[in-house]
């Protein structure tokens, strides 16, 4: 059985990701979303606050499997039996620290495949990054995150749900 | 009345940026230019220094208003009236960001535009961080930086003026 | 009066172009599309094809004026009297291009601005010879040409108007 | 059953396309490599010169086919029930080109998916436009070659087989 | 005697070019200004004119010699028993061919390093092919090109000597 | 006597400074490697670790010297005598960085020069930082470090040398 990757920090989980995400499902029998435990500094959301947001959000495909890390990716590919990374690339900057990483991990175990996807246009200006801090002023970004994200958003910095823009259910 | 806006945290002002409020200011009844209070982890210069420097670069402009602002950019846009946002680029290491942030403006109001001016060749490979960096060590690069800069950093490095070499009044 | 020069070979005009030239004139009083005559080797239309196709597209907009030039663009500027050249930027390639142009614009009359607007992220992987190469196969993109352009590829290469995927009217 | 497309001109191939090649078989039941017929202006070898040099180096894998197509490439992708064109990145200015192509075949048909590999380091800067640069002018560049390739050159140039630099068998 | 080799095809020779020449010879003992023979498709001076001003622009520079060359670099190198070749990089957009080339040049024989000089700022945007569009049209850029070619430039384009924009003599 | 200083921070230095360093060295008669003392927040080894390592590593190197700076690379510049800055280049992330230190180098002293050479194509993708990231979690990346590193590496991070694959002696 044919197992992909996607991995990340999912600081809080887009639209973009999980645009990456739905379409690496339907190449592969089988998706692992591996969320790193470690998100740098000061993460907005916590460990289990990210999960909860993936599971929300890709609770009802079969074939999508939610679960943390805090070692090296390629033994998270060894223990699901997988050999391939799957990755969106949305711009330059992306590029250079992507392959960085993706020849590392060749390096480590040179059957390990990372494949780069291109984000879908309307996603390829967003980044968790940014939009952390458009909301930090109470932003709201149309489209661009999931409900499970805006309701955690609005409980967060003590607002009602933004009105009017909705995001995906 | 056509107002544009110039953001930015200014920390220091450079001759760079004055080149582009100076140029933007030809092109725009009014020129709002809006200091982000908030210069990330550790700033060289306090909000209020920042903003004495420019007012002191600016004095005898008429048509250049400085501004400190808290919040989104759209929300210092809606209060001045201004549906423009200039900014200069430089670089590649500029485009990706800017160009994110741009976007993220547009989806919260479609009406603002940021517009963006290229550096001037001269200013091309200057940025803050990386003239602050050269400061911290004593060195003093002609021509990058204004009069009201270079008083301050002289104060602040417990030095006198660098001598001979005189930034632009 | 506040004149805006969108200069471009327009081989042909795409839903990128036109979004360009749309929110140019939303801040400017006049906007000059300047149709560069020379296309390069072996354009796909020929010049009064590409001015026709403008011309339809942009009919009802009533400050907004189609024009062709054979010399240099400052020289356009100077006869419109416009100081203000607005061009879309969509990637990295554009970037260098385009910068070395509006610096040699700045270098022969410093008082003209060349100013850089974003392209919306659904043309972001948009350009004229690409869309070209897809056309000339057979394709068709659904969303990416206005009407008046895929009516005249349809007559081109001999076919039917390409069914149910329609042009921006 | 899983099926890659691997599309290029190969004029001619290089050891970084095989490289790509090769690692696509291992992740998929069947790669199709497809040759462009049309390999611009002045190609270097005719598509049948390219289709037997590639048939060379690919004799003894069962599970990769070499075909030509001179139309769309999703319509290959078609004809061969596959889903998938895997290419492979060397850098930055394959990135915006490669992405659009991208883009265009997810929008004729957005079942059709673009995977990217990385180039190994080895073959970072190898083109198949440079190497033809280098071999024009009598020079030999050791392992970036096949010698199927290699033997064409030497008898495109009229020279014997370059002496003490093999290429991979 | 350590010796330099400044390649490149100089149609025509920029201020830019120069730049990077006069900075190689205060580094090396002798500096080879080597003219590419073949200078692509539709050269606009020929290899005598383009040989006549480099030489005019660096007639008093005892330890710089203009030569012509119709083979490999590395074969140039070993003819002047030098083992340095000195490029400009202005942009990106030069990085990645310019790196290819290095690369094939220490592949052939790796004792040659190139090294590249960072253009200086006010030369970031000049690029030979970029001028010569804006030359094309009549157009005069102050401060970019060398007297020698201005005075080419004006013959051949049927004029007087641009009035009042002198270059550099 | 011509002297190249070749600066870094070095937390730790890997077989691509190694590369550089010595490549530098064979075109120089003297390399000093300059280790800057101020490497960061939170580096990985202290200054007097680094220095360590790079003696280790070059202890056989008659014309390479390494020693530690905490002012202007300029000022390194003087005190050595040297007027020649090399450094590595590996990717277009340098790239914008390092010709922006380089122009300020050159306009603290414009007769100091910084020489660019790219990197060896197996380290491209190799950055200190990366490599942190992958030992952090016990990773092993063949032929990237040097003994002297692997070694010290093992230690701090309480495990035996990591078996079966070798660093460079």
């Amino acid at each position: 059985m044919k197992v992909a990757i996607c991995p990340g920090t999912f600081d809080p989980v887009t639209n973009g990701h999980l645009d990456v995400i739905m379409r690496t499902a339907r190449h592969f029998e089988k998706v692992i979303v591996a969320v790193a435990a470690n998100a740098g500094k000061s993460p907005m959301f916590n460990l289990e606050e990210r999960l909860a947001m993936l599971n929300e959000c890709l609770a009802d495909k079969k074939n999508i499997e939610v679960i943390d890390f805090d070692s090296l990716l390629v033994d998270v590919a060894h223990q699901y039996d997988s050999c391939a990374i799957v990755k969106g690339l949305r711009a330059m900057s992306d590029f250079e620290f992507e392959f960085q990483m993706a020849q590392f991990n060749r390096q480590m175990d040179e059957n390990i495949e990372t494949f780069f996807v291109m984000a879908s246009p309307e996603y390829t200006y967003l980044s968790s990054s940014g939009i952390k801090e458009v909301v930090s002023y109470g932003g709201c970004i149309e489209g661009l995150l999931p409900n499970a994200v805006l309701k955690r958003l609005a409980e967060k910095f003590g607002k009602g749900k933004p009105s009017g823009k909705q995001g995906k259910e």
